[in-house]
């Protein structure tokens, strides 16, 4: 069975890296490609490493050029995605990897995004429990922040098992891909290289209620989240630094088995063998994410470090796995174990 | 008044960090450049980037090569100043750029470095409640570590103040500097490029009890203190994430005020103005520590972040200043808080 | 058909990347992997982005590990692969990596190399002309060095066509890790990051000879070549600006079709478009060569510029490449046109 | 005596790094700031690293805020310096670091830059045969390009000297900071890292003209220069790869010779010892042009490689320099042969 897919926003690195995974994906057929102010100029202009499809012109992104196909992704600005998916029929399947959807609570929605609500949709973290049963078969995929991503897996399972309290410390340390090709000044090659910075810090970041949503979740109770992001000079990779304060004894041994017996059977998940810690370049281009934990004794604290590449797992291979799951295919078609390094 | 000085481990970052900033010291002649196995080069193989003294020919590190100084400079791996300094008389102002003289507890020594304790020397952190007079005549200068100098200035106004808990969170991203001529795999060019990886994780790190010592003295009771360190691709600079949880209700205008009060000072730190965050690269080569806080209300936390050069304020900056208050000179002679970027 | 082989060198970048390849390679079935002094160490400690193979305890390098294999690769230092080569039967496809069956000329190895010359074997830039052809079923390959490819692929087509004089300049800006794993201070992150440098300036670098031979094949006549490669921080990547004095009146639309000409059938050099200039990122991962040319009428001069992943292309890829011409699969079989960007 | 300086443009990276250095320089005082949409901003905001003036507020660029300086900065993008400096008195100084008064000739301004030409004013670069003369109490100064600088000192003495022929080839790898803030896609950190680009191919860069211009002059006939820019994942430094066929037998002393004898009282130029070869990284932040020359016997061409920082050297240390002479202070006041490394 092939489906025939549409690419919204194929101009950005969401859009790039989807169709970097979909050109490997044996089921699918590229369809329409379209773009805002991009549209009309060829994909090679934006894409030179896409040469498959260097010559494929950008179509504007409307209910129109976006018609007839099987599924659509949306990898588009924050309040666009809703407005679209509105106009696309309900045997289409959606994949926004923006924002719009992930959020269950409308008051969250308008605190951290303004504006009305677009509802929530299955949530393309099939990781989490409860989740994976949730795509199989959906017509709509929210795809999960970057961020979350990464520090969500790094500290559902300790919360689950109940080892640690509900009050996480999170910092990620990202490459710059994650904040698109916005031009902005920050954003340039001159102040982003030899430099590190922080940002949207204090429980300012727009993932933070996405966070808290994820570990509530996990942790069938509320759960603080304390996130500070990086930015890293490297194009791709989050790498996430969180800990939270354990409840009672816990050693090294009893925290391991609880990682490895919630992801012995992830396709995507790899608990490295211990004095092995995760780093971001081991993912670059993989839909992996390595873990791995310790128990700082002294601080009486779990710390759990992840990597991803943000643009794969973080992203589009997140949602060519949730894709996966809801049209039947094997979860891992057209993804890759495999990272591209150095 | 000029003191003639040596630099013993003149072919390593640390060693070449001190020779840059002494050429530029009014009060200083720059007499023998020892190293070990580098011992009969010219410093010009190994630092290129001092022409003045392209030429010099490094010599063997013992006490007959360093005899003749009114100041001794020991850049040197750990357990090594102690033997070199036990031969240096009374009168010369030695300065430990290594971990040799930095702890208190022969206990704290014995458990991080093994090996017989050398004893606690004056603390080259004058910006630390009560560290600036026990430097001011000293003839024997601990110089910080890189990580606890942007962490516990970070932190230590708070404690002082009793804003926060006395249990707090530290995630310090580092370039590659810190981390020495070490001709180490993970430590090629190759490797760390597009890369971000964490080590020392969950209270491994040695410079935990360095975190430590600084925030308990501060704090006037025992903290606990969850230290991380990211390697990230840059050469120089450290970002430091620090938080804890908040005692009571404190405003940001509050807290901001606690650590005007705490540096209005200082030569070298900056509380930034609001809205601003720290960047590594506007410290470059500077001696300055940047700073900004944020109150986290959902999470309940304080979080405060610092930039600083790990190689200047972090290591030979650090060892200036502190020589200076020693020989009573004027404390900011022969540094700068002009930045090189980008 | 599937064919077993074998990886000799498998803890290097060189070894890393074919594994990385060969494991999507469909008619593969990947066997022995070996090292030198990290035999007895599995490989994922070396190459953590090899998930799949993350286990593979790493064999000694000798021909009782080598034997049994329809198909082994050499990865290995120079002088060292002949050794073993000699010691493999002549029915096993032997596919050299290294240098030591590129040059044809005795002399020229002694020169560059000294040691005995092992003889020359087909050479695996199909791309050349005639080179394709004594590849098909042949048993031995000698994979061309990453700088050759992308600078005699700019070359070629206008040395054959009469386009250029005999004497080339050639600047070729590489990644690190064309340097290897090698413990050398010069190519320690804190080095190689913020800097570029040359190196094997004025005629020194042993890629040289290779160039010539290439060059003068295509021109049918002797052709000098000035080749400086530098450095530049990135891992990987071969940026190639390569010129030389037109012949008579050439305008830029008679260079071009003889580049179109040469390459139009080619599955892995992409003449880009008019304006669009190649960029090294646009490769990375991928087996493509991109190239662009210009006419510089002031100065007399064709300049064409390529760019290619030296590890890909320009070492593994180009391996593979030639491996599936001797073994009678597509030649594209298990590599790629889509790079891995941002 | 002090001067008092204003600078236009100095939000910019060319303005910054003249600010560093005046920051240093005993004989200046810092009048004006000017920008041109940032006017109303404080200085902090676009040059954090420029702690002592954080708080200066920027004015508008115009003759009113600019009158009452002894020295004039013109830091603005080119055709606007021409109009500005038309309305600055003959006794104030006025320094040009954009190209309006770079070239002699009037068909050259117009057919690289069009619109009119504005005449041509002592050229800064004071190492240049005759120049420096010209600079000694000057009222008015063109900045040179930063590739001509690196470009023009390693070849002008060996075409002075007749070893070359008068046609050279020119490769010069460059930072990204010498293409200022401007917000283009491919400047964006995410883009610069990891990647290598040439642009401005094939004599459509805009510093070919200045390089002739130079070249020539040296010479003392007409030159062709072949230049290529490429762009590296640096913030700052070119490296500059410069050949020409040697006019009959030369050997490496002799070339030597020649540059020695050029060079030897240069404040800023340093003929390296014979093995080592330049690197960007030792010039950052120092006014210093490092230099190495081979001889390709094979080729028969003289290959001189130099490095300069080009925010330094390249842009506003030689500015300062210029200043220097021009004013009647030791040339080098205020400049530094010391980089800042790594």
């Amino acid at each position: 069975m092939t489906v025939k897919i549409a690419v919204a926003g194929a101009s950005g690195y969401a859009g790039g890296e989807l169709l970097r995974l979909l050109l490997t994906h044996p089921e699918v057929e590229i369809g329409a490609l379209t773009a805002a102010s991009s549209a009309g100029t060829t994909l090679g202009t934006h894409q030179p490493h896409l040469v498959p499809l260097a010559g494929r012109v950008l179509l504007e992104t409307n209910a129109e050029t976006l018609a007839g196909h099987d599924v659509v992704f949306l990898a588009l600005p924050h309040g666009h995605s809703a407005e679209i998916a509105a106009q696309l029929g309900p045997d289409v399947l959606v994949v926004d990897l923006g924002a719009d959807h992930r959020l269950a609570d409308a008051g969250d929605w308008r605190r951290w995004y303004s504006g009305e609500h677009a509802g929530q949709w299955p949530y393309g973290m099939p990781e989490l429990p409860g989740a994976r049963e949730k795509l199989v078969g959906t017509k709509r995929i929210a795809v999960p922040g970057c961020f979350p991503t990464g520090g969500s897996l790094a500290l559902a399972p300790a919360l689950a098992a109940g080892l640690i309290e509900p009050a996480v410390t999170v910092v990620s340390v990202t490459g710059t891909s994650g904040a698109g090709k916005s031009l902005k000044p920050n954003l340039l090659g001159s102040e982003v290289m030899g430099n590190a910075s922080a940002y949207g810090v204090a429980g300012a970041h727009r993932h933070t209620p996405e966070f808290v949503q994820n570990l509530s979740g996990a942790a069938g109770k509320p759960v603080t989240v304390s996130f500070t992001p990086v930015l890293a000079p490297m194009p791709r990779g989050i790498l996430t630094t969180a800990s939270a304060q354990l409840v009672g004894d816990v050693d090294e041994a009893a925290a391991r088995a609880v990682y490895e017996k919630a992801y012995h059977a992830e396709p995507f998940v790899q608990v490295l063998p211990e004095g092995t810690w995760p780093t971001t370049a081991a993912t670059v281009g993989s839909n992996n994410v390595q873990l791995q934990l310790g128990i700082d004794a002294d601080a009486g604290r779990l710390v759990v470090v992840t990597s991803i590449d943000n643009l794969t797992k973080g992203t589009a291979g997140g949602a060519v796995q949730s894709m996966n799951l809801a049209l039947g295919f094997p979860e891992a078609t057209g993804l890759s174990t495999v990272g591209v390094a150095p």
